[in-house]
C-alpha cells in the first residue's frame, strides 16, 4: 500500500516536473529570443550614422521632442500612406513641410556647411524677382518657347529674329506687376505645374531645369548682380542655419555696362572679395570656397586648354579654389574617362570633387563612379548609383570619400519618387560610409538653402530610430569632409559648436 | 669651342630626355590607370550574380544575341528615357514586352521554379473567365462597390441585402457575352485603369488587390474548380518554361454542391493528388510543394490553435507541405514578433518561409526582417527593405537565406516605380546574397507565370553587363534554394538541365 503511494507520488511529480521543465525551457528560449532581437536592433542602431554621438542631457530633451514629432508623422503615414510627406513630390507638400514643427526645428538647427550646390541656383525666387527691378534691365521673349532672356544694358541691345528687346520696367508696367511677376516666377523655378505630372522622365525634366539656368543667365551674369546674388545667398544660408559653403561654379563670363567681360580669375576674385566682406559683417560665418566645375560637354581639343585653365586658377587661388569638377546631365555629357588623361596630368595638389553616378543606369553612365575614385576624388557628387558598385563602396569606405547626397534634387530631377527608396537610406544605415547631405539647386525648387534636404534625410531616408544624433553627425560631417585645411576645420568646429550650443539651449528652454 | 658644343649637346639631350621621360611616365601612368579601371570593372562583374557560370560555346552564341538586343534597348533608353520599359509601369508597356525578342527568349528559357506565388492569383485571366462558363454558377453584384461575388450551387443561394443572386449564364445572356466578359475581366486583374494613375498609394492599391481575391473566392474555392485551376496553372507554368512550384496557400475552406466543406488537410490532399496526376502526364515537370500561409490578421487567442494546425498539417504532409508563412499586407497586419513565441514552440523540422520587409518603411514594419532571420526562416518573401538592415544582410549571407525578389509585384503594388531603383538591383550586384526571382500574383497583372519577372530582372535590375549567365544562375538558384530534399534537387537539376540543353540547342541553331 505504502509502496503504491510512493510510486504514485513519484510518477505524478515526475510528470509535473517534466511539464515544468518544458515550460521553463520554452520560457528561457523565448527570453533568449527577445534578448537576441534587442541585440540585433541595437547592433543596427549602433551601425547607423549618428550612433557615435552621445547626446547631452539637454540634447536628449530636444531629441525627445523631435522623436515624438517624428513618430507621430510616421504613425500617421502608416495609417494614410498618401499623407506621408517623403512619399509625395516636394511640390505637393512644400506648404505642409514649411509649416511643420519638425521643419522649424531643422531650420533653426546649425547644420554646418553646404558642400554641393551650384552658384546660379541658390537664392530664393523672391530675391531673384527683386533683381529684375534693377535699372538698365532689358528682356526679350522667345516667340516659340516663351522663355525670357535678360540683359543689362544702357541702351537697347541689338534685336535678332528670336529676340526683340524691351525694357523690363516697361513690360512690367504693360502687363501689370502681379501678372508680370507671376509669369516670371513660373520661369524661375520648377514649381510651376499644377498638378505635378508624375510621369515625366529625366530628359524632359532636365530640359526644364536647364531652361531656368538660361533665364537666370543674363540676369545673374551681370557682374554687379553676380556679387550681390552671392552675398544674398550667404545671408539666406546663414538664416537657414548654415555657416559654410563650397560652391560649384562654371565661372561663366560676366559682363558689365562698359562692355568688360570678366574671366575666370576675375570671377574668383569677386567671390573671394565678397566672401571676405561677408565674413567681416558676420563673425559666425565660417567661410566659403569655390570648386571650379565647367560643363562636361567639351570636345577632345578642348580638354588640354581646360586643364591649363584649372592649373592656372589653382596657382592663383590655391586655397580659395577648393578643386575641380565637371557638371551637366551625366547621362548626356561626356563620361569622366574621356577627361581622365587630362585630369591625371594635373598636380596632386589639385583636389577633385566629381559628380558621379547621378543616374538610374547600371553599367552605363554610372561607370563615372569608378573613374571618380580611381582619379582620387575627395568626394562624390550625388553617387546615386553607388550601391550597385561594390568596388566603389569598398574604396569609399577605405579612403573616406564622402558622398554628397541631395535628396530633394534627386526627387525633383526624377531619379526617385518616394524618398524612402533613395539609396541614401542605405548609406545612412551604415556609418562606415561618409555621407553629407546637400541641396544642389535649392532655388529651382523653392527650398531653403539646406533645411528641406535635412528634413528629407531625417523623415524619408533615415530609420525610425534615427533622430538628433543623426542630424548632429551630418552637420559635423559637412565640416569633416569639407575642403578646409585642418586648421580651418578646427576654427569651423568652434564656430559651429557655439551655434549648436545656442540652438540646444534655446530649444531646451 | 668643342667644349661649348659638348655642353650644348649635353644640355639639349638632357632637355629632350627629361621631356621624353615625363611623357613616357605620363603614358605609363595612364596605362596603369586603364588597367586598374578594367580591373575594377572586372572585379565588380566577378562579384555579380551569374559570374560563376562559365558559358559554353553555344551559350556564348545565345548570349551574344541576347546582349545585342539588351544593348540596343539600353542605348534607346539612354536616348529616350520614357521609352525604356523598366522605367514604365508594367501596364503601360505590357504589349511592348510581349512582342519583344528579348521576352521571347526569356519565355522559352527553362527558368527552374517559382518559389513565391499565391495560389488564387496564378492563372491567365482568359482561363479564369472560361471558368465562369461552368454550370451551376451564380453571382451577385454589390450595389455600392459593383464587385462581383460568385458561388456554385444547384439552386439559387439565399439573397441578402447586398447580394441578390442570379445565374451567371443568364447575366451573360442579358448583358451580351462581350460586355459581360469585359466587365468581368476588369475585376479579375489590376490592369483596368487607363491611363494608369501613377499617384496611388500602397493602401489604395492593396484595397484593389484584395478585392480581386474577393471576386475569385467563390469561383475558385469550389472544390472541383480548385483542382482544375491548380492543374491549369501547372500547365501554363510549364508552357512558360517553369518546371517546379512552391505555392503559398491559406488553405481556405473549399465547398461543393453537396454542402461539404473541405478542411486544410483535405485541400492539401487535393493538391498532392493533382500534383501526382500532373507529374504522370508531364515527365519534365519536377514537382510542387505547398507552404501553408494563413493571413497574418489573427488575435492572440487564435495563435495557439493556428500553431496546432501547422503541427498537424506538418505531421500529415511532412514533405509535400514545405513549411509555414504568414500573408497579407505587412504594414497593416500583425508583425512576426506577435507570433514568435508560438512559432518557437514548433518542431525544428517545420521550415519557415516568412514574408518580411515588403514595405518602404524603415524601423517599422520592416523589423519583421529581424524576426524572420531570428526565427530561422529558410527564405525571405520579398525582403524589399533588406538593404536598410545590415545585420540581416550579414545573416542572409552567412546562412544562405534566399531572398525572393518579385520585381513586377513590387511595382504594381507601388513600392517602387522605376525598376532600376528596385533594391534587387543591389542584390544582383553581389553574388554573396542568395536571390531568387519570383512572380507573387502573376494573374492579377496579366503576366506570364515567371517570364515578366525574369525580364525585369535582366533589363531593369541587372547591370548592363549581366546577361545569360545571370539568368542561368537565377534558374539554378530557384532549385538550389527550394525546399526540395537533396535527392529531389539532384533529380530537379537533371530535369532542368535537359530542358536547358534543348533551349540552347534550339536557339543556337
Amino acid at each position: 500500500m505504502i509502496s503504491h503511494l510512493v510510486v504514485w507520488l513519484l510518477a505524478t511529480s515526475a510528470v509535473y516536473a517534466a511539464f515544468d521543465i518544458r515550460a521553463w525551457k520554452m520560457e528561457r528560449k523565448y527570453k533568449e529570443y527577445l534578448n537576441k532581437r534587442a541585440y540585433y536592433i541595437a547592433e543596427e542602431e549602433d551601425r547607423s550614422v549618428g550612433s557615435d554621438i552621445e547626446l547631452t542631457a539637454k540634447e536628449q530633451f530636444v531629441n525627445a521632442r523631435l522623436m515624438a514629432l517624428k513618430e507621430a508623422e510616421l504613425q500617421e503615414g502608416l495609417e494614410n500612406p498618401a499623407e506621408f510627406i517623403p512619399w509625395n513630390h516636394l511640390f505637393d507638400v512644400l506648404y505642409r513641410i514649411n509649416s511643420s514643427e519638425i521643419f522649424d526645428i531643422i531650420h533653426r538647427m546649425p547644420k554646418g556647411g553646404i558642400l554641393h550646390a551650384h552658384d546660379t541656383a541658390l537664392c530664393s525666387t523672391d530675391y531673384v524677382i527683386s533683381l529684375t527691378y534693377e535699372p538698365d534691365l532689358w528682356q526679350c521673349t522667345n516667340p516659340t518657347t516663351l522663355a525670357l532672356t535678360f540683359k543689362f544694358s544702357r541702351e537697347a541691345p541689338a534685336n535678332t529674329e528670336n529676340c526683340q528687346w524691351s525694357r523690363t520696367a516697361d513690360e512690367r508696367t504693360k502687363l501689370g506687376e502681379e501678372k508680370y511677376n507671376s509669369n516670371l516666377r513660373s520661369q524661375l523655378s520648377m514649381y510651376n505645374e499644377d498638378p505635378i505630372n508624375h510621369n515625366r522622365d529625366v530628359d524632359s525634366i532636365w530640359r526644364q531645369f536647364m531652361g531656368i539656368f538660361g533665364v537666370n543667365d543674363g540676369l545673374l551674369c551681370y557682374a554687379p548682380v553676380w556679387k550681390k546674388y552671392y552675398k544674398q545667398f550667404l545671408k539666406e544660408m546663414m538664416e537657414d542655419g548654415v555657416q559654410y559653403l563650397e560652391l560649384r561654379s562654371t565661372l561663366p563670363p560676366l559682363y558689365d555696362l562698359d562692355g568688360h567681360i570678366y574671366n575666370e580669375e576675375e570671377i574668383l576674385q569677386i567671390y573671394q572679395d565678397a566672401t571676405r566682406e561677408f565674413k567681416q559683417d558676420n563673425p559666425t560665418f565660417i567661410g566659403a570656397k569655390i570648386i571650379y566645375a565647367p560643363v562636361r560637354v567639351v570636345d577632345d581639343e578642348g580638354i588640354p586648354p581646360l586643364m591649363d585653365k584649372v592649373r592656372n586658377l589653382h596657382e592663383k587661388y590655391p586655397n580659395f579654389m577648393a578643386g575641380f569638377d565637371l557638371v551637366g546631365q551625366e547621362d548626356k555629357g561626356r563620361p569622366l574617362i574621356d577627361f581622365s588623361e587630362g585630369i591625371m596630368s594635373l598636380s596632386d595638389s589639385i583636389h577633385f570633387f566629381f559628380h558621379a553616378g547621378e543616374t538610374n543606369w547600371d553599367g552605363m553612365t554610372d561607370d563615372n563612379l569608378i573613374d571618380a575614385v580611381l582619379l582620387g576624388t575627395k568626394r562624390i557628387g550625388h553617387g546615386y548609383a553607388i550601391l550597385k558598385h561594390p568596388r566603389v563602396l569598398k574604396q569609399v569606405k577605405r579612403d573616406k570619400i564622402a558622398i554628397e547626397v541631395c535628396p530633394v534634387s534627386n526627387q525633383v530631377l526624377r531619379l526617385v519618387a518616394d524618398q524612402r527608396n533613395h539609396p541614401g537610406s542605405v548609406l545612412l544605415a551604415n556609418k562606415e560610409y561618409p555621407v553629407v547631405i546637400s541641396s544642389d539647386d535649392p532655388s529651382f525648387w523653392e527650398a531653403k538653402p539646406l533645411s528641406h534636404d535635412f528634413y528629407m534625410a531625417l523623415m524619408g531616408l533615415a530609420s525610425r530610430r534615427q533622430g538628433l544624433g543623426l542630424l548632429k553627425q551630418l552637420a559635423i560631417n559637412s565640416i569633416k569632409y569639407s575642403a578646409m585645411t585642418p586648421l580651418e576645420k578646427m576654427n569651423a568646429m568652434r564656430l559651429w559648436e557655439a551655434e549648436w550650443k545656442k540652438f540646444i539651449d534655446e530649444l531646451a528652454a
